[in-house]
């Protein structure tokens, strides 16, 4: 199944370009499991989601160690139709049947729990869409009910949900929001956007 | 049927907030018939498409009128059925037959064909999610064929499209794909970034 992001990273600051080039070191670990191509408005990340949210989380915290006010922002997708099928997607955690909606809010609070400490202090939000079935609203109210319970959610908003927690707990969030809702084979994608040291009250 | 945006504008330079503040006078024109919020990560504009594009591209150059690098990411949404209706919404655009897809390629043309000179060089991209039919890849290849045909069409990427030309029929033509693909009366999102002034060649 094809999996992968379009991602930017914007740094508010007249170094939006050293904060950028400098962060992009996060991602050596990762390189060898990713496809990446950048052009003028956005990164392509393709890979399976358990080398690519980490890879997001560790560029996001590595911008956000600058202090600056960073976002990042991703339109995240697995499973279009209209995508060809990448050998370097081939994971074990999509596919299979679908598992009934409480055993996958549970396997989604372990690997929340099981999430390493990043000491990223983090505002995210965002949406999961669910393509192709008529039962996209269960799935998305199952995967709100899983949010309220992860530790990191902080609050429903219109169109979105927003989390609160450190880039560890709050990226792992994410990712299994991504792979446990919506069918295993099926076209889910999320919008996201994960800010750190805003300058704005909550 | 409920519309609006979650909404963020990111220009990269030490004086972000002044930019932000100073493009936000932008919305004034429309802040009648729109419902606004801010928190720390994005505004909330509730209103019908009609109102809510034409902000988001005045907003959007506003803030590029400034010369710096900057950035409008949005997640706008239609018909979510877990969203209240409001009244503030109300429009002509939505609801109604699905009439068939060559008849709405060509009214998404002309409007395209109407939108006014900004005089705001853009590269946008944007991914159209349809929700709740197992149709939905007909309504995006439909889509993508008028964007093709719209004069602002620059490459398709992976997960999404690329428009480039003036901020006028740029957001025109996004607003055509959001109003005229997917069921009118259905749950249809967008993720959108648009860019200005950005220092990478394409």
């Amino acid at each position: 199944m094809f999996s992968g992001a379009q991602v930017s990273l914007y740094p508010m600051t007249d170094d939006f370009v050293g904060v950028i080039t400098g962060a992009l070191a996060a991602l050596d670990p990762y390189r060898e499991r990713l496809r990446i191509e950048t052009d003028d408005i956005s990164t392509l990340i393709v890979g399976p989601p358990e080398v690519l949210f980490p890879a997001l989380r560790d560029l996001f915290s590595a911008a956000a160690a600058t202090g600056r006010h960073c976002v990042l922002s991703a339109a995240i997708s697995r499973g279009c139709p209209g995508e060809p099928d990448d050998e370097i997607c081939a994971t074990p955690l999509l596919g299979g049947p679908r598992e009934p909606l409480e055993t996958r809010k549970d396997a989604a609070l372990a690997e929340v729990a099981r999430a390493p400490d990043k000491a990223t202090p983090t505002a995210a939000q965002f949406s999961l869409y669910v393509m192709g079935t008529g039962d996209h609203m269960d799935e998305i109210y199952g995967c709100i009910d899983f949010l309220k319970r992860s530790g990191v959610f902080g609050r429903s908003k219109n169109f979105c949900t927003r989390l609160d927690g450190d880039a560890g707990a709050v990226f792992a969030a994410i990712e299994a929001a991504f792979c446990r809702f919506g069918p295993p084979e099926g076209h889910v994608t999320i919008d996201l956007t994960a800010s750190a040291n805003s300058p704005t009250p909550r």
